[in-house]
């Protein structure tokens, strides 16, 4: 039985399709957008058509960008663009600057290899880096993939492709994370970092 | 510092403001709005605009609605029109449907009195509901706010308003939940369920 008339059913069935919103938080999300004042919910239906329209993925790194040009990180001239740093997803991108460490450039493959999911390597952006490092002035490839299955299988498939173009590949250390303790650490991390010891 | 396309972070900022969405989840749930196919997205939007446009309050129980006319509860002459169920929220409606044994009519208050959030008896539908009964036809309201400070003050004042027209003013019963535990019940609710007792 449908409690809410059609039109407000139809704006909760939309929000109930976002990931990790489940039927009562489309409800309550909806009740909201109609409580919001006059013009502000046009403003969120605008931003969103708005959003798909202008925005691109970046011809050299992929990442997601406005307009036709680089994005503002290839497009800086103060990094290193011999250092490219291979992540899965653009939320990735913004870890990393967040650190506000890392100089070099990034390549967004937009997902992993997961056959689970029937994603093939063809369904990466991985031509345009493996023709992004043959153009060259490539020194490193970092692979920065989540330390997940999928992420490694990713790492290590394209170390094996990148290897023979005579570029240094290499994989973000694994650890004990800052400020946590070892009696929480999973095993398999501290095994890693273990493998991993440096001289002090 | 913004990572993303102003295009994207204006989206970003939009599910930012709903509910329960935190800067995190914005991204997450822009970052899906911007992966969906073609056409999609566009459809979400419309449904924000649509909702807004044709969805009004019934004239009679101040539900959310369709057009014009009365809300499907209101319009349907099987429900019985001489008893009213005082709610705070179009979603307690759903809440009492849900539980499919009350075939009286609704009245959505739109909010409870609350001095702290600046809510005072005339930003409510308070006089909408003192008309309906004034107009006669109904014998008993039902007090079904929330069982809080706020939602017990707004069932008291308008207790206060009903009860001199003639009607019988009444409040869903207070007890332990079906299917809890007597240990995990808080101690106001034993001792309500505990003066409330019934005869067997």
């Amino acid at each position: 039985m449908e409690y809410f008339p059609p039109a407000l059913e139809a704006l909760i069935e939309q929000f109930a399709r976002l990931p990790g919103v489940g039927k009562k938080s489309a409800q309550r999300l909806a009740l909201f957008v109609l409580s919001l004042p006059e013009g502000e919910a046009e403003k969120f239906a605008e931003a969103i058509v708005n959003a798909r329209q202008v925005i691109s993925c970046c011809p050299v790194c992929q990442n997601f960008s406005e307009g036709e040009g680089l994005c503002p990180i290839c497009g800086d001239p103060k990094r290193d663009a011999s250092t490219i740093c291979v992540v899965a997803d653009p939320k990735d991108v913004i870890a990393m600057e967040q650190g506000r460490e890392y100089n070099g450039v990034y390549h967004v493959l937009h997902g992993v290899i997961s056959p689970m999911n029937h994603v093939g390597p063809d369904d990466l952006e991985i031509k345009s880096l493996l023709s992004r490092v043959e153009e060259g002035g490539v020194n490193e490839v970092i692979m920065a993939t989540d330390p997940d299955t999928e992420g490694e299988a990713t790492a290590m498939y394209l170390a094996r492709l990148l290897r023979p173009l005579g570029v240094t590949v290499t994989r973000l250390a694994y650890g004990i994370p800052i400020g946590s303790h070892l009696e929480y650490a999973d095993q398999a991390t501290l095994m890693r970092a273990l493998e991993g010891r440096q001289v002090l």
